[in-house]
């Protein structure tokens, strides 16, 4: 099937240059033309897109989606007490029924803000894989490994074995569109023998790798008195980075550890929703852009957000830091859609989208700039990053597919997952 | 005409206190009942509202409209290059149908994201008021005074001029909905002979006062070097705080400006949107509410926001705060929509309305909850605070009057407001 998309705006490129009244071509799952003159190539299905602004679709590459079922739990307490008291006693009671019902609930979310591809840490994940088959999504599941006792066998280690075993089972499902990789939940929830035969695996099998990395301030000390080492340099010695690593928070890294990121290529993602509201503090996003450490965005679970849009991560990552510094210039909003993009992308080894060019992937989303507060568009860039809203999504297109359009989902049954998640929340909860 | 709005959740009071399944009755442009058991008067229409939560409306509390014409222009300029280079040459060129025409779009946005009541400081302000009244919308416009020449005699300031007739001809109409204030736009755009003179006006008639405070460090400092004292004590000197008065910004204040502030019971507008993306910084807003100082929320121009959304400075001084002192606890969500709310009405003069309870006026607003970013609601104020955005407002009412619901505009015309903003733009822009 080929279908053209016209007379709309398009952000084309690494540099988004903005088209107007431009032509988007697709051929299957593949963009096969864009520019401003009609395509000479005929077209199966033509969709007018007039006062449409077309977007790459953008890549959440932090989070732990089933913790929707425990949006708003323990709200502005102490993370220790809010994690032990308060999520860990519901996480214990979820079943794969809730975890199925949750994730399915978060990608209605996310698939309605614009997201295309994501990346979750969760267990129970074959769940997700289900779920994604069905939705259309791509994502980059895992199983994390954590560990307690330092005398356990890493053959016994039984998140390891899963983890493993979902690799197998179905890494590069759906031609690639579900990835499956491996991850280590943090350092202060493993003990070394199992992450470095772990790390061995991953690397030997050609995965990719999840990770927490200094999240606190109070994780990354704990790490230095406990081994001598941050948290950063323990992953490092361990092999952990040997293999493409992708790093959420990195708030409390040292100079060292900046070093040490960049050395491995190693992608950091930025939550800052989750960050600020916990207390966390905020990684120095500037200074590791301004390194070449590749830094993507992520929205974190909802427990600590409290949602999964990324219009939202994108607005503060444009803001907070040039408050901080009294610094207007400093994060530019191409920087900005780059991090929710391309710069995805390349953390989720998937170098064939995370931009509008032909030979890429379809994965597209569409704005409609007939909106109070997207006119006038002076300066596309700044009104993606400053002024649009998740809900001004109306198109959320993967490999040339349609997820979602003008407040309908096309792949999912919206009220059904509705239903399934407000059971989930009874068996959890009571009523 | 009274109006019931039934089985729905209600956020009641000052402390929110949340309803579920109950009923809101309406008597003309007042609230005659709330509660879960069904009112024993009649009403002569009723609405249902199942799956929806109503909330007071809010109050936004600083703005320049009409520079909705200039969103996305200069961004990323450090302030001062974004402020004379870009901003007042593109001012300079406006004529009364341009602000008028801008600040219809601006009220369209702010309707939608449910806001019922604004204050502004612009220019042309009758045009301000104009719309206002069509509307149907609360607002506090003024005309703000600048003086250059230390020679200019107070007679002579046409500004001041303006400002005194509009007070004269346009407070206090249509019911007390428009208020006019008065305004001094900064010390560093004025003299003193003229604040003073205009500061004894408004104190004589019984007016309230809008200003802008310490915006940036520079401009604080700058004053110091000028007259040996902060902005803050600069104004309090002239007798400008001797009216009840708005102080936007503060970001740069001292610990005896904050003593000043709460002495003379002046409110504070924390805007973090705009304060953030110019890199001015952020207003000490914990220490201000442990005080006891007013602190209420605006969005500033979309110039510098660049969007007129209460619910993304709901969400940014919710988190912020927290991020930079590495306290989760520090702002409550509860304490935030009281910034968006009650804060904003004690603000504004208008102490009858801002909360939900019988006795107060209509200002009332509906989130629609069966949205996927919105369940479950196990905290309804961390969700509203956290996870709502402006798109789920779903009903925005004022004095008891639908003004906007499910997407349509009850009393403007938004085909005709778009049109005239794009005629505006292409006169202030060219093609």
């Amino acid at each position: 099937m080929k279908l053209l998309l016209k007379h709309c705006d398009i952000l084309m490129g690494q540099d988004f240059r903005r088209l107007e009244n431009a032509y988007l071509g697709i051929d299957g799952d593949t963009i096969d033309y864009i520019g401003t003159e009609r395509p000479t190539a005929d077209y199966d299905q033509e969709k007018d897109m007039s006062g449409k602004m077309l977007l790459p679709g953008l890549i959440n590459c932090h989070g732990h989606t089933p913790m929707v079922l425990l949006r708003g739990v323990g709200s502005d307490l102490p993370l220790q007490e809010w994690l032990f008291d308060k999520m860990i006693p519901v996480e214990n009671r979820l079943t794969a029924e809730d975890i199925k019902a949750g994730n399915a609930l978060a990608l209605l979310e996310m698939i309605a803000t614009g997201t295309t591809s994501y990346s979750d840490m969760y267990f129970e994940t074959q769940t997700a894989v289900e779920n994604a088959v069905e939705a259309g999504i791509k994502a980059n599941l895992c199983r994390p490994v954590q560990a307690f006792a330092r005398e356990e066998p890493y053959e016994q280690n039984f998140r390891a074995r899963e983890s493993l075993q979902l690799f197998k089972d179905c890494h590069g499902m759906e031609n690639g569109r579900i990835r499956i990789d491996f991850a280590i939940h943090a350092e202060y929830t493993n003990v070394p023998h199992i992450v470095e035969a772990y790390s061995a695996d991953c690397k030997a099998l050609g995965g990719r790798m999840q990770v927490h990395i200094s999240e606190t301030f109070r994780e990354h000390e704990e790490c230095i008195a406990r081994y001598g080492k941050t948290p950063a340099r323990w992953f490092y010695d361990l092999g952990t980075f040997d293999s493409p690593t992708a790093a959420a928070h990195c708030v409390a890294v040292s100079e060292e550890d900046l070093r040490l990121l960049l050395e491995k290529d190693v992608s950091v993602i930025h939550n800052p929703s989750s960050n600020m509201k916990l207390g966390s503090g905020f990684a120095p996003i500037p200074k590791m852009l301004d390194m070449g450490i590749n830094v993507a965005l992520g929205t974190d679970g909802a427990a600590s957000n409290n949602n999964l849009n990324l219009f939202e991560e994108m607005h503060l990552a444009a803001v907070l830091h040039n408050g901080f510094t009294h610094d207007p210039t400093l994060m530019r909003p191409a920087q900005v859609l780059a991090m929710a993009t391309s710069h995805g992308a390349k953390l989720q080894g998937r170098e064939d989208t995370g931009v509008l060019e032909a030979g890429k992937k379809a994965d597209v989303i569409a704005l409609d700039l007939r909106r109070p507060h997207l006119y006038p568009n002076l300066d596309a860039l700044a009104l993606t990053v400053y002024a649009a809203q998740g809900s001004d999504v109306v198109m959320t297109m993967v490999d040339g597919k349609i997820l979602y359009e003008n407040g309908e989902f096309l792949t999912l049954d919206a009220d059904k997952i509705l239903y399934e998640a407000k059971a989930a929340v009874k068996r959890l909860y009571g009523d």
